[in-house]
């Protein structure tokens, strides 16, 4: 499979595509059409058949898609059969919420390092994990192998720790504090700007009251 | 102004210049050329005025960007002027980051109620919030007005949840359960899936692994 030409627009949908099909899986759904499929997502069927025959062959004129083999496709072009080894920076109110979200371990990333700067916190556990104090973080990223470090401090402190991050060799940020972060070419950040979310929730929330009719599709 | 002619790539970078703005102001700058301004986001800066321009007149040749207009004008298009009374169901790690992002409160997003199934939380406080039972949401919905709810809770809860809070007549959605809401046309949601970003950070670090040489943009 030529995994370069999948196109960026169809990358996005990956993760939407490998939730539905994992919840078929859960369902003991073996097979589904593009049209049992459409009705599910909320997209349309042409559509599902220009992402999926993106990865050649999967779908068979009135077979349907074999829904394991699809899953556990999407899964390796995500990178998602592998183990991430994931540390934490931030043991505040929105850390805890992430090394709590088991979702993580179930797609193998482990988070197995949590990281503050309080002394309130350094030496008491989150999820099983001794915090440590973040002045230690250099001696365990040469200790330790990383592949993604998540952020969650506030944004005053997250460009400086994620310089350090990089210095020490982290290719992969997982973003949460409100600032972009400056990093190498060969360092990828994904950002999850919460206030931004919020504003464009705002935005949608005023034009939907400001419109003159309720036309919209029903899915979200 | 004519707001409808905004497209709509202009506004999903709105809130990023917002926040650059934002900055700005707080370090007290009055004026910013776009070139300034373009080195500061890492955008081009004819991108900065195609974008801006579209406002209508804010720039000047040689004489820059007004910072306190500009910021004004789009706090005012993206509804950030008015005050959102927000509620927030689910008192979990993840609702506790809610309530304390404290930037809520500047930009007039007011959370005035939290609601939880738990016996073990409810009638606890949650930054200085009693937890009440969400047995009682309709009632609250029939006493308030409420022009957002947050949804943190699992995703098996999420949909009924969802359902009753838009039969009371909540027309706005922030949804962080991992799953689809559907809701009528007069509905807005605007959905953070954490395990879908984290997919896509795998799946940019999968990329960034394979690919032969190192050339990306240094901002993200």
């Amino acid at each position: 499979m030529e995994e370069q030409h999948v196109s960026k627009a169809v990358i996005r949908r990956l993760p939407r595509y490998y939730r539905f099909l994992g919840d078929l899986l859960a369902e003991g759904v073996e097979r589904i059409s593009s049209g049992e499929l459409s009705e599910r997502m909320g997209v349309t069927a042409s559509q599902i058949r220009q992402d999926l025959n993106q990865f050649g062959g999967f779908g068979q004129q009135g077979y349907g898609y074999r829904v394991r083999f699809l899953y556990d496709e999407i899964e390796h072009i995500m990178g998602l059969d592998q183990t991430h080894h994931v540390i934490l920076i931030g043991a505040g109110n929105l850390g805890s919420a992430l090394a709590g979200y088991t979702n993580y371990r179930k797609r193998n990333f482990i988070i197995e390092a949590v990281f503050d700067k309080d002394p309130g916190k350094i030496g008491k556990t989150l999820e099983g994990l001794e915090i440590l104090s973040v002045d230690t973080l250099e001696q365990y990223l040469s200790d330790h192998r990383v592949d993604i470090a998540a952020i969650a401090i506030p944004r005053e402190e997250a460009v400086s720790v994620a310089e350090r991050l990089v210095r020490s060799g982290v290719r992969a940020i997982w973003n949460f504090a409100h600032t972009d972060l400056e990093v190498p070419d060969d360092v990828v950040v994904e950002n999850v700007h919460l206030s931004e979310s919020l504003m464009s929730l705002s935005y949608k929330a005023k034009m939907n009251r400001e419109k003159p009719d309720g036309k919209k599709t029903g899915k979200h």
